[in-house]
């Protein structure tokens, strides 16, 4: 029976890029300075999957992702020239990623998925960044669930599995939701089921978004509204 | 600067006595059962500490308070002389732990701390108890931290160090908040800063319950709104 759903969060609960963009933009404004922040954002993203790949591999230590952004985002200023910056205002940059915005169906959807089952973010992101994203944004989680309590990243099966045994449940009590297929596909093959959510403005417009088939997951939907509608329709049980 | 605090749940959070009283005096009206629920809750909360000391002792590995609660439950049950339950009886009254009551000002006090700090429990429940228990009883916490996120039960310093650590703080950033005073004097020796709250009835009508002097911890006060309260008048930063 289905009891808990765990939701991946950049990309599928916030718009990252978006907030980057609008962050950066005003920063901008204030320091004079003539950056395209869709590139940016891009770029510093883009760092992600490189580090965590390292502390995959054991080629580092566990890191905390503030502490991976921390070391992308130096490389980051470097490549756009922006130079100057103090140790605070790092940190503050640093903590953008604490400050993202969720797209407008999130928060309606999860209150009311909340109603039915336990909720929770399973993101790459730590745990402080993780609350202090949901207090800022007033995200419902009943528990915050990372990569950090398993000391591995997603898409390491130790991830997934750290969270249903937290949750003292069975991996088919669980729904693995996300915007990204590689995530559903690691959580699927440790049992879990598996909730698309299509996300087509996460890399900006005109950019190219994972899509899923009818069918190619257990649910499939548009947005965390539609998702709730999905799973009220074919009955809590299924 | 404080920015978070920690709570014991059982005993300062919730009234663990009372719950299991009345949810037994109603269990046993039921099934025609003649016993002393005081008694009863008393007995199953006694083997509490024993069972957690094997774990501390590496005794027992690493056990859930869920689970340590199921098997001193089956020595109570003996011991009263309760026989015939099914196993599916057993869980649900095991899982008693997770319908406690909050004291009457915990969820009142709780909101208004919570516009200023991040507030989480820090408490042996297990990660499913403390989140089936906030759900069901509306304790707004940012995050559910535990015993189980460290792998050992207060009042091990590692248990407090990891509650730091998720949050990406310092040990001064930190208030545990407790009942009891050993809990206060384990956190203060690893740095954090300490809270008293009062629960004469704890342990029932007429038991003695942990006290505290003025100036004996950081802050001393009757209840949650009240320590609410006397952080407000000495200022957030101090």
């Amino acid at each position: 029976m289905l009891k808990a759903l765990l939701f991946d969060v950049f990309g599928t609960i916030v718009d990252w890029r978006g907030s980057i963009v609008d962050e950066g933009a005003a920063w901008g404004r204030v320091k004079g300075l003539e950056i395209d922040w869709g590139d940016f954002a891009d770029r510093w993203r883009a760092g992600y999957q490189p580090a965590m790949a390292k502390v995959r591999r054991g080629e580092l230590p566990w890191t905390k992702l503030d502490d991976l952004h921390r070391v992308i985002l130096a490389e980051v200023l470097e490549e756009f020239d922006i130079r100057g910056l103090t140790e605070a205002e790092k940190d503050d940059w640093t903590r953008v990623w604490h400050r993202l915005r969720p797209w407008p169906d999130a928060v309606p959807g999860l209150a009311r998925l909340r109603q039915r089952y336990t909720i929770a973010p399973l993101s790459n992101g730590n745990v402080a960044l993780l609350t202090d994203m949901a207090k800022r944004a007033g995200l419902p989680w009943d528990v915050i669930l990372s990569a950090e309590l398993a000391r591995h990243y997603k898409p390491d099966r130790e991830c997934y599995l750290t969270a249903v045994e937290l949750l003292s449940l069975q991996p088919d009590d669980v729904m693995m939701v996300a915007a990204h297929v590689p995530d559903l596909e690691a959580a699927r093959r440790v049992g879990l089921r598996t909730g698309f959510i299509y996300r087509p403005l996460e890399y900006g417009p005109g950019r190219a978004a994972d899509r899923a088939a009818a069918g190619q997951f257990d649910v499939v939907a548009d947005d965390v509204i539609a998702l709730d509608r999905a799973l009220a329709s074919r009955g809590a049980d299924r």
